[in-house]
Parts: C-alpha cells; structure tokens; sequence
C-alpha cells in the first residue's frame, strides 16, 4: 500500500463543496470517481479543509491509498486525465509515510478571500472575487481592526449556526488585510477554521472598511460569544485555500 | 454633443474579437447595443486596439459621441446595467474633449501575457493564461532574448501573414519576462503593435525558454523579415490589454 498526498486546484464555482453529499457533485467525488477510474480501485479522499460550495482553492490537500504500486507523476498525470472537463486539477502528487494524515497532520491553514472594490460589475473575475461597489473601503482600518481577532478567543460570533466544531475556542495565527488598486485581499493563518470563520471575518471587517463598525466593535462582537453580534457572512466566490502546512 | 472616454474590462472568451464582425458577437457590438439601449441614439464605439478573439482587456479605451448631455457615472453604470450578462464591464467613463480618440490620441500601448509552466491542467486560469506543460522554462534567457526586439525594427516576421499595416516599422518601447512560481509573465509596450505581433514574440521566446532557440536566433528571426522564420504565434487566452496611454 502506498499513501500519496496531492496538492490540488480547483474552481468552486460548480461544486456543493469539497465534501460528498447528496445535494450535488463535490470536488472529493470528483478526485474518488478519477483515481477509480484509472487505478480500478474504490479509494476515500481526505481532505485538509473542508471548503464550501462555491469556495476556491489553489493548494487543497488531501491523501488516499493505493493498493499498486505506481509513480507519484503517473498518479498526478492520470488522475488529472480523468478529471476532465472538471475545473479541478492535482498539481502535485507524492507519496507519503502511511503515518501521513491531510486533515489531522495538518499545523496550520491559510486562506486568502479577495474583494473587488469598484462600481463595475466583474468581467474577468466573475466568481473569483466578491464584488464591493460602496465607497471606497479603508483597507488600513479593516488591517487594524483585523488585529484584535488574532490570537485565542471564543470564535461563536464568527462562526456559522451550523458549524459542529466542539468548541469555538481557537487561536487565529495571522490576519492583514491589503489594497492594491481597487483589490482588497485579507489573508489568514489559523491551525484550523470554524464554519465559515473566514467568511464572517471578511464580512465583519468590510463593515469596519465602510466606517459603520471601529475595532472596538469587533472586540465587542467577539466578546458577545453571540453569532447575530458578528458581521454577515461574504460570499463564497472570493474565497481561496491557498496553503496547508505539516 | 459630448465624448466619452469609456476605459473597459472583458474576457475574451466568448468574442469573435474586439471588432464588429459578422462571424460572431464583438465586444465593439455590446457596447453600442448597451448604448443605443439606454440612449436611444446609435453610435459607433473606437476602441484604442483591436483585440483578438479571445484576448481579453483590463483596460481597453474607446470613445463615442452622445447628443444628449449625460452625467459620465451615469454613462458607466447605465452602460455596464444593459451589458449584462456579458463578460464586460465599463470601469470608468469620462466626459473628453471632441479631440480625443481613443485609436488616433494613444501615445502608448501595454499588454500582459500570462503563461502557466506546470503539468497539471488550468483549473482557476482557464482561458486566462497559457498552460505550458514543458520542462521549466528559462524565463531569465527569455528577458534577455527579448531585449533583442526593442527599438526601431521591421517586424515582418512578427505579423501575422494576413496583418493589414501598410508598414512593419515599428518601435518596441520596453519587454520584460518575469517568473513568480510557475507563471511566467511577459509586458511589453509600444506606441501600436501589428497583428498577432505579441502573440508571436510570447511563441518565439518560448523557443528560448525551451533552450531551443538562442537570443541569437531570435536576432537572425527578426533580420529574416519572414514571417515563416518567427516562432509559432501563442494562443489568445493569455494575452491582456492592460494599459493604454494617452
């Protein structure tokens, strides 16, 4: 047996999300079906992070077994072969000690969720950024107001209703927010992620940007413990996995 | 009567090209139907380069005439409403004076073309670069191979065969190549471009990138003043208007 860790891209835009369920076609079905399809055998995928419907990633995750012994590149080659004419593709492919687990291995997530802040509607990145026409957003204060979530807090009003995480207690390792031109892009760094964390967070700060919350706002948010005290929840289309670190 | 300067974003993807054609739907063809449709006056749309099927723009600029006197947010925001849902957007739209044309006033044009240098397929870029599967490219051999085309040069072997410039004479201001991870992308600017003319530089100094050409040969290419002794031309998808300059 050979456990192999692939590094894989896709466009969230089609999919119910990274995991199977019943309610539409997910990027783990589409690797399971592909890696079936070339190797004859029925494997389970597990993947880093769980994205939503919608959401992007350049760098996923994930690992499976394989009963054959095959080359890592005839593995990435044949499984993006059959993969085709989905958007996701396995950029690289290794083999790993079987001790090697995506989701549980797993040190630390990185997430970047990008806005567009213009009037115009998207052309070129339709689906790929969340649109913001209001004035111009005050990327600094949203950085500045971004600082008071890092480090240990109770994460309830940041996390969605239906999130089954046991405790909300988590530590966020990193957060800036930047513009350039009229992007905004937020990156974040966290040993892991509640349900839709990164979403509240982005939804949170772009009110921070409007100037209709301070930092004290947050802070207040974050201590109510109260999802309804957090901001709304982003779009999916601006949100990207970009790193999982072991 | 007012001018308007409208600077526009779009995919190429589902375009016949900037140009109205009777082959397919044009860019210039949306945009006078968005304005016929919120002015009830027909116009003709001069766009600054004519791009080719399936280029894209982040930043092409075209100018018409309106007999009624209309606020420019408001051309932009009417004009993007009835764009819709083509993969176009007017970024900004300015009021100019009647002297001002978009094709005529340019001093200077810049385009990207984004290549991706990976084996695994587009999942994010589809149409939106060119996916290179070969061995590494040399993108440092590619800079230096393309200081060779800048300045006054007779670009014959850089045009296409059916290019409808009365002369090949042209001055190539600057080119730069650049890697960052496995894009390699290359900007060049020029008073005006021929046909098809950084399209088949991105071919040719792919050929370098290969270490299957030598800068030499890309010297020899451009004295041959054939087109048959250029490089292939790259494909659309990764070619973007990105700047013009007036």
């Amino acid at each position: 047996m050979t456990r192999f860790k692939l590094t894989i891209e896709y466009d969230g835009a089609p999919f119910c999300g990274w995991q199977r369920q019943d309610n539409g076609p997910s990027v783990q079905q589409a690797l399971e079906e592909a890696i079936e399809k070339f190797s004859q055998q029925r494997v389970i995928v597990h993947g880093a992070g769980r994205t939503d419907a919608g959401v992007h990633a350049l760098a996923q995750v994930a690992h499976f077994d394989l009963d054959k012994d095959v080359d890592s590149d005839t593995v990435r080659d044949a499984v993006n072969f059959h993969l085709k004419p989905q958007p996701v593709a396995v950029v690289a492919a290794a083999a790993v000690p079987a001790e090697f687990h995506a989701r549980f291995s797993a040190r630390s997530r990185s997430y970047i969720y990008r806005i567009v802040n213009r009037r115009a509607p998207l052309a070129l990145d339709r689906g790929h950024a969340w649109l913001v026409p209001a004035p111009k957003l005050n990327a600094e204060a949203m950085h500045d107001a971004a600082q008071r979530l890092v480090g240990l807090h109770d994460f309830t009003s940041f996390r969605s209703a239906e999130c089954q995480a046991d405790s909300a207690v988590k530590t966020l390792d990193a957060i800036s927010v930047k513009r350039h031109g009229d992007g905004i892009s937020l990156a974040v760094t966290a040993r892991s992620f509640l349900h839709n964390q990164v979403r509240i967070i982005t939804g949170t700060l772009k009110l921070v940007g409007e100037g209709k919350w301070t930092a004290d706002d947050v802070t207040a948010a974050l201590e109510a413990k109260d999802r309804t005290k957090g901001g709304p929840t982003a779009p999916p289309d601006g949100l990207y996995l970009t790193r999982v670190e072991y």
